[in-house]
């Protein structure tokens, strides 16, 4: 799977978002971070494991601890894409908008309307 | 699945992400979708019906042509998720820098190597 495709499949689950939320404030160990779930320390790991292999965190050496951190620029990745796209769906309305308008301002302008307008 | 997973499941495909991005130029029905890829037109169906059960994509009950129409708005769902929480990243980072700052000026103040910087 590509890296785009696997931080957004990373981010399809309410928990792994919710995980992602509490390492924006800080790092935190698995056992920290599964305190408010409702699941397994494993369950947890796996979430983790999908996290860490979309890039989105990493998990430093030290043994004991092991805490998670967030790789806070994965995001960008993805608003990137999003806001490319985001873009080029306001350009075509606002193209479609336009021509309505024209087609209108033809409209009036045949029916006479809008005749002082188009006049001034 | 809750609305926001679903469209970031919808996105983690890229042949998916293609269909989204043709759409920002023009409506198109499935068989003009399916046109560069290599796959069946069933196969093309079951994406669509990934992004139609996400709300990013409508198709009109134009009984013939039925094109599908990208609905971009549905961007701003990931959108708003995603800035707040690079928000929060960014004010930890300048959090932490700022803590940094501080303990190198007490560094500095006490080796006397910013002597003349402080007394300023």
């Amino acid at each position: 799977m590509d890296e785009l495709s696997r931080v957004f499949a990373a981010l399809a689950d309410p928990t792994r978002r919710d995980m992602v939320a509490r390492l924006t404030e800080a790092d935190a160990t698995v056992s920290e971070l599964a305190v408010p779930y409702d699941v397994s320390i494993q369950a947890v790991s796996k979430h983790l494991k999908v996290l860490e292999d979309a890039g989105l965190v990493t998990r430093t050496r030290d043994a004991q601890r092991r805490p998670v951190h967030l790789e806070a620029e994965v995001f960008d990745l993805m608003t990137k894409w999003i806001e490319r796209y985001q873009q080029r769906a306001e350009q075509r309305y606002q193209r479609l908008d336009a021509v309505l308008d024209e087609l209108n301002a033809a409209d009036n302008n045949r029916t006479g309307n809008n005749r002082k307008g188009r006049a001034s």
